[in-house]
């Protein structure tokens, strides 16, 4: 009833798919810059969804653009398992973030194909629109919809530095589909993800079973000054945005480095005031940061600071703040029946394996909150990653890919 | 030989020249938005030099686009009486700075062909390219290649946001001329210009004379780390050149308070971060601050700090830095003379004026190392300037037209 339990993944195979969206979106040497919804992002998506026809997949594309791979199973009306990750990328990002998970679902229903073996439950393939964040923020947009966390309407309407709204860009590539953006009943989420990390590489692990995620808040704050002109301005009749933006930053950086050793984070990624010219103080500023730290409470005390010091911040510049968009995700969230078919097979095929927890934002946490949900995660070279010099070998994907393989079957046949 | 001593400029021809700038490139409401070489500013350019050649000046433009309006003296081999400013705006300018100044140089020649008065010496009116830096940084680039303070293969290379080039634009919008970039003998240079601060308006001065200016030292920093994700790279393993851009600008602004007390002031105008996106670590972020201060060697002190400030923000933020560039001005660089002169135009006409310094960068600061230079401030309202609420009323320019017209009329005759 089942796939043999000496089947195996062809990594090759894998690999090829690997290389062949390499070469959509260069970036850097050695990386890519396929942002959501550009031209390039189309491309790999048009080779996603011929790979998938090819496969025998009924591909079907949501409101919010999320494409669906469907394979049959004996039971079709039960619901399925799924396998997903994104296609697209961060704008100096690497070739395997996302990608190797997409691919991973798209490898194990060849190989099921190739063993002729047809699940009980149907399986789906799915590639999430805009994870990355990169060019319409925040990040996990199209798996939040599904999940019901973010109204379509809202996400449609999110803007990116161009002023190109994201629906407009769907409609743009072709990618705006009718299906409804919203979760059925699913079986189970699976989501297969490059560590982004250094700890499996350090330790010389084949793969890490993840078993939740550090807790995570993030949030986009814009504050509102005046132009004026930088020389005869004195200092206390100021309202410099760009100021209250740096001071922001600066206060979310030594939030970092004071959780650092409980391996706590805090990031300061964006700022983009206007005017932003030299001899003029800007009267706008958009800031975006995010806190994360292995406890929750902790994270919760991190994001009140972060708030406080966005006030405080405001407050010296002679500004005005109003926070955009907050967002949050992680913690212990996984379902602990399928971490432990996860933890089963790599056990029963002998890899070297160990829990881990993500550091990253995932997919897998929106699929949580409504699907039983587990990750895998496969090493990377020295945990590089949002870097063109992202880096695997093929081999590194073995574990993973094998494991998920056999973690699928028997889910679609349980 | 000389005007009568009761001829008086014409406020509303003048004015009517200020309105019709005021169409040429609009910005927020009642601003403009013209900087150095875009279109707007060609068309600005176009209307100059209409106005020029119906005056009977004779225009010519040199290598770095600065026009000249030149009417000739009875003794034409004389050395010029020059008078000059700008016409170009920040991206949220007012219609007054800079602008007033030219057309003043304008109205004192149409004054001139009224009264059908050839001065002795030849009178040359001016445009000067890029005095805002607001495109192409650092401002003041044309009166600087001018007085030989800059190469003018350098400013020729000068790239704004988008990668073009100075030189280039020039060429574009077809003023790019022949003539050397490089000062002849001059006899005086004068600059009429809005305060830029609300010293006059506060003190309901009808006029100012300007001896001097603020000291000011501005610096262009480019830090470099590396991108990375948000989330799991460490802090003490990370090179955020955003962070590193933030913290110089904090610590610029600190600096600015601990001066304010004496009239200090110390800006950051620009960060500007790539990939400064939600998600990545930047690896690139560029700079620019400047400090002002009415004492020179508290400007030396406090241009020092500003860049151990960078170097330390740098070290904290894991980053690298490089001081692209360095800029200074102001100090008592007018000449004696000629400021004596505007003073007892201002005295002999009645008016209500005071001396006073600039704290705002002048095209007149270059001039002043090549030759006797002063200049004469007209109040604004409230001394809001680099947004488009700047405004003036036609007869704020009543005492600063009229003591320009006299002060260059007696001169040149001289």
């Amino acid at each position: 009833m089942s796939i043999s339990s000496d089947t195996r993944a062809d990594i090759s195979r894998f690999w090829s798919t690997i290389a062949r969206s390499a070469e959509i979106g260069p970036g850097r040497p050695g990386g890519l810059s396929r942002p959501t919804l550009t031209d390039a992002d189309r491309e790999m998506r048009d080779q996603f969804t011929d790979w998938c026809r090819e496969a025998g997949l009924e591909v079907s594309v949501d409101e919010m653009g999320n494409i669906f791979g469907r394979r049959a199973g004996r039971e079709d009306n039960l619901p399925p398992v799924m396998i997903g990750s994104h296609l697209d990328t961060q704008v100096n990002g690497g070739r395997f973030d996302g990608i190797a998970g997409v691919l991973a679902g798209l490898e194990v229903v060849r190989c099921l194909n190739d063993v002729g073996h047809v699940t009980r439950r149907p399986i789906v393939v799915v590639n999430w629109t805009n994870e990355e964040g990169a060019r319409f923020s925040p990040p996990m947009i199209g798996s939040g919809v599904f999940a019901g966390r973010y109204a379509l309407d809202w996400a449609h309407g999110l803007q990116d530095d161009e002023g190109a709204r994201l629906g407009d860009e769907l409609a743009r590539i072709g990618y705006k589909g009718r299906l409804p953006c919203r979760a059925g009943e699913i079986d189970a989420y699976l989501e297969l993800h490059i560590e982004q990390g250094p700890i499996l590489d350090a330790e010389r692990r084949e793969m890490g079973v993840v078993t939740g995620g550090y807790p995570s808040h993030g949030m986009r704050v814009t504050f509102s000054g005046q132009t004026a002109h930088t020389g005869p301005t004195p200092m206390d009749l100021r309202r410099n945005a760009l100021v209250a933006g740096a001071r922001w930053l600066t206060a979310v950086d030594d939030l970092g480095w004071a959780f650092s050793a409980q391996d706590g984070k805090a990031s300061g990624s964006r700022l983009a005031a206007w005017p932003n010219k030299a001899g003029i103080l800007s009267d706008t500023a958009e800031a975006v940061a995010d806190v994360r730290h292995p406890d929750p409470m902790t994270v919760r005390v991190m994001a009140e600071r972060m708030r406080r010091d966005a006030q405080a911040a405001a407050a010296i510049a002679g500004c005005t703040l109003r926070i955009e968009d907050e967002w949050s995700w992680g913690g212990d969230i996984f379902d602990a029946g399928l971490i432990e078919t996860v933890r089963a097979e790599a056990v029963r095929q002998g890899w070297n394996w160990r829990d881990i927890k993500s550091q990253a934002g995932h997919d897998a946490y929106h699929l949580a909150t409504i699907c039983p949900t587990a990750m895998i995660f496969t090493p990377c070279k020295g945990g590089i990653t949002h870097n063109n010099a992202e880096d695997c070998a093929p081999e590194d994907f073995s574990a993973g890919l094998n494991v998920l393989l056999h973690a699928v079957a028997s889910r679609a046949d349980r």
